[in-house]
């Protein structure tokens, strides 16, 4: 028996979220019984999806439940284990969340090879927002050489990852961000042309057009963005950030209409459909980061206390690259 | 030397069209040089693309020129040639419209068999409106047997075959139209519900949802269908005919952001793209329509110079099945 602090959703809440719509919970955390292990988190992801799991409704995913703690993304180590499948000291990325110790009867768990990279990378390059940005770009857009990609939200884990991988197939890669500092990075990162959302024109900025539109933010940027689409583009309907603390959805965009006029293919998708792509995304990918060919960049807040503010900081724009809470030991 | 009457484009119509945005005009036609025919039309097509084609700005096909006539399909007879590939006495489709007589060098005539049906399905059932419907449902919609097809505008020519084809293929149809006869019409159809979208909540009228919503409107039935569509449900978006009078673009569907959550596909084509289906086309539908297993209707309005009050008429929906002005001889 041991303890462990975890993050509850102690309600849900009406537009941005406020640091008292969670709580700090101390719970007790029996011993593995036979076939279970107790994992220890070293990090906590933070993602925009969840915003949408906090309201009630249903979704692609169900609605986080008042008064436990919330569920997500983390990556941790076995440090006791009753399964000979995962044996203690295996590094494993799983879904049990916003906690410091997890118990886990062995399924859901996916090994991370720390050789890869830091295991931090786990949740973001090398993990679900790589798979999302891999599987995304390449099975949805389906860019060409030569074509023109833009990707919005392009400084965060899943955008930055896409414009790098749309570069090294040969792409001309158009990014939005939400700060000088981000649109830096984007120009550091080999993007031809970055920009900030708010305070460029976007249709303007999209200049002669778009092959692929990436879309992590919809709102106004996905209108330019239908604008600036040449015939037979393709949009990847990925997120919509702009929208998630509304609390009376916004009109769509006004020119849904050259979806029919310039054959438009608007697709969405959910990384959890594309599991059988994770061999080929670390094949080709893994290579790339250990080399520096593709960069990436964390966002890491300390302590487990402070995962909420990193969440509502995260729907703020305040993150550069993946959003992530330490919450113990491991690189 | 002949003469021949053809409707032009007098002024660009704001909203609405009037008849006064078209004037009838007698023109002289020369006979056929060398490599020329002349085509004595019987019917002339009247669709709701043409709207499009009347305001200026770019889409995919060009604007209306001013004081000219309007183009768009007919289908006629030659009646005199000096082109050997193209014999007196041959039906052909064309794109020349709104006139009584054509003069045409011999390029993009599509020759009609007589024996297939009557010379004017060659410009609904079984021509351009008819693959339409094939390569939309087919091709883009891609439905299962077993799956679920909504179709809005199901009284038009696009429409009532999408629905039968769909029937044909193992879907459940649910069709949506303008008037109580169109419902009834739909209903003699096959499909399986039809329904008035102008008195029927559309959302409730699609029940346990759908899997391909065909959609010739756009406007608040798309809204309606994006809520309604299940899991990897598609849009094939085909046209928004609610919409082409609009002189402001409404908002789009507040709910756009289900592309992502319900991994949607919304998809637009344009029919032109897809002339190598036209075999694929004729094969399998030719047969249904000749034994009646596919029904067609055809709404006719009779002399060139009530062609602009068909047009107003189609886009107010006073059609049933294919819009036709018939301008000359021909079954």
């Amino acid at each position: 028996m041991t303890t462990s602090r975890e993050i509850h959703l102690a309600a849900r809440p009406r537009g941005v979220p406020r640091p008292t719509d969670f709580s700090l919970v101390e719970v007790d955390v029996p011993d593995p019984a036979e076939g279970q292990v107790l994992i220890r988190n070293a990090y906590i992801s933070v993602d925009p999806y969840m915003r949408g799991r906090m309201n009630d409704g249903r979704s692609y995913v169900p609605p986080f439940r008042l008064r436990e703690a919330l569920t997500g993304a983390a990556v941790g180590r076995v440090v006791a284990s009753r399964n000979e499948r995962v044996p203690e000291g295996t590094w494993v990325v799983h879904d049990r969340g916003w906690r410091e110790l997890a118990l886990s009867d062995g399924t859901g768990l996916l090994p991370f090879d720390p050789s890869l990279g830091p295991v931090s990378t786990g949740l973001g390059v090398l993990g679900m927002p790589g798979l999302t940005a891999y599987v995304g770009l390449l099975d949805v857009g389906r860019p060409s050489e030569g074509e023109t990609v833009f990707v919005s939200g392009a400084a965060g884990a899943v955008g930055s990852l896409v414009g790098q991988i749309a570069k090294l197939k040969g792409c001309r890669v158009i990014g939005s961000a939400g700060s000088p500092e981000k649109v830096e990075w984007l120009r550091e990162l080999g993007f031809d042309e970055a920009f900030d959302y708010r305070e460029a024109d976007v249709r303007e900025a999209l200049g002669e057009g778009i092959d692929v539109y990436f879309d992590n933010v919809g709102g106004p940027t996905l209108e330019a963005a239908l604008a600036a689409l040449r015939p037979r583009g393709r949009v990847v309907a990925c997120g919509a950030i702009s929208q998630y603390n509304a609390t009376e959805l916004p009109p769509g965009p006004r020119n849904l209409f050259l979806v029919v006029t310039k054959r438009l293919r608007m697709e969405g998708f959910i990384v959890s459909d594309h599991y059988d792509r994770l061999p080929a995304f670390v094949t080709e990918v893994a290579p790339w980061v250990r080399d520096g060919t593709v960069r990436y960049r964390e966002t890491v807040v300390e302590g487990i206390e402070h995962a909420p503010e990193a969440f509502i900081g995260l729907l703020a724009g305040e993150n550069v690259g993946k959003m992530l809470v330490k919450v113990g030991p491991g690189s």
